[in-house]
């Protein structure tokens, strides 16, 4: 029999990501349309629908090539309808994305959260690397998580499981958090906090490398604190030491809880590689119990923006 | 076909509780015997063995009545195997416990780890009403735990998952734990930390009610505690504030992840029962997200010394 083509989408607030994989994880195409955020979203699935469509005709491939569609999506799903309670970036509210895009695409659909399917993909093909209890943790503009145990999302009762940006670091004093509450791990270990730590420290530190990179280009990114690290700038190593601490302890209680096998992170912030991991391991070691940290691998994503559709590639793989 | 009992065995450290249940759950027969811990634990299984059949005897029933074993045993476990690393309070090392008491029984052995058979127990039969998404806490001389993701338990990579006592709860200047680190969630919130912040805290409170306590029987319990905060003592009070604080920290951050559809919470110190869940809800909803606090309710647990029986007749009913 032919082999299939597994249709990965990975839904963004900017883009859409689709790739069609091949059934041993290979990306054999792919390529992104623009999110029309216009209307409430309502184009979004037609979009989708059309892109695939052109792409087959392009490629001179038949529809019946196709297994399925494998797609993230930010926001709140039931996971086994596919329906998406609240999708804020996106501008969807009770929207049924796997009905309408079942509809549109002749072809099965199976939905789950973005950073879920990031994770399989980093377990399936990337850093993971095919560990069954797989941590990941994504530091971008917030702080998002996956978690696989016995090689199986953990999607919790409500479809909230792996709200790892939301665990409390600071219960008393923090920053305020975009969902609500303060103190949350994503106001000080995201690219966001990065800054606005960077930021709070200069009045304190009037010789750091930052100052001049401020009034320069009025803000501070994450790539600047590390950079200015390693030139051994002050106020940077403790930007950095303060991040990995609350990170460190983060991931130490939940590998505690969890016992994974691999601890895969993610996102823009982790491009500074060792000078992350480095300080943040300490912090783990102290946090996680001897014989987790025994079992415990860490590991930089290596997929980058291709972790979603291989990830949804996965689903249809396992799962349709 | 006449219907079979599962037999539930359940190790501790003082006495191994034995029970005969029903298919549905409910005890036919259960009984103890004493936890021979001579000659490192080389009796234990045969004395297991023993015991089954002097019950069959003395009830007139057949071995064939019996579908299998389900045992919790402390230490760590190779759960496939049920090869026990290290039970320290037993005094095994590299014991095969599942291939001894199968070859003793005569009949199939599943074995797990103490804290997870009770949360199962739980889970089938007791507080968690079914959900297959539970969270356990055991607050007794230490704090157990017990993780139910998808009706499953998470053992993790190396069989360490659950080790909610050990989740950091200050990363400086905490209490030594039994485990090496310092700071450990057990160190505050088990019978034996509520015990340690009491006595720590006469110092500074001259008029408490637990000072007689104290000078007449030489200890401060966690129901002393919890019966003089009932009386308004202001040092219990506090006590019992922090103790909730740290375990609000930790299970809110722990929903937060796994997003449980129940939370029960078993041990001596839950006999205080909304005396303590009143304060731990009030910091558990300050940590973990509204959506996840939505999904979530708490429970104490109701099977008590049952709990590990009836986990271990679930184990022989699910997986044997």
């Amino acid at each position: 029999m032919e082999e299939k083509w597994l249709v990965g989408v990975d839904l963004g607030g900017t883009t859409i990501k689709i790739a069609f994989i091949s059934e041993h994880g290979d990306i054999v195409e792919k390529w992104e349309i623009p999110t029309d955020k216009s209307e409430k979203g309502k184009n979004i699935t037609t979009d989708i629908a059309r892109a695939i469509d052109m792409k087959l005709e392009r490629l001179n491939v038949n529809k019946s090539k196709l297994a399925g569609i494998g797609m993230g999506a930010p926001g709140f799903i039931e996971m086994e309808t596919g329906f998406i309670y609240q999708a804020v970036n996106i501008g969807w509210k009770d929207f049924p994305l796997k009905d309408r895009l079942e509809a549109e695409t002749g072809l099965q659909v199976m939905v789950d959260n973005d950073a879920n399917i990031a994770a399989l993909g980093e377990m399936w093909k990337g850093a993971g690397d095919g560990a069954k209890d797989l941590l990941c943790v994504t530091l971008g503009t917030g702080v998002g998580g996956g978690i696989i145990a016995n090689g199986e999302i953990i999607h919790g009762t409500n479809g909230m499981a792996g709200e790892i940006g939301h665990l409390t670091s600071e219960i008393e004093g923090g920053a305020s958090c975009n969902c609500g509450k303060s103190g949350c791990l994503e106001t000080i270990a995201s690219a966001t906090g990065i800054t606005r730590l960077a930021e709070e420290g200069l009045a304190s530190h009037p010789a750091s490398l930052l100052q001049e990179i401020n009034e320069t280009k009025g803000v501070i990114t994450s790539k600047d604190v590390f950079e200015a690290a390693s030139k051994g700038d002050e106020l940077s190593e403790e930007v950095i030491q303060t991040v990995c601490k609350h990170l460190g302890l983060a991931i130490g209680n939940l590998a505690n809880a969890l016992n994974p096998g691999k601890i895969v992170i993610g996102g823009g912030v982790s491009r500074a590689g060792d000078a992350l991991l480095g300080p943040l391991k300490q912090y783990y070691e102290k946090v996680a119990l001897p014989r987790v940290v025994e079992g415990s691998d860490f590991a930089i994503a290596t997929l980058g923006n291709d972790a979603g559709v291989i990830g949804g590639a996965w689903l249809v793989k396992t799962k349709l």
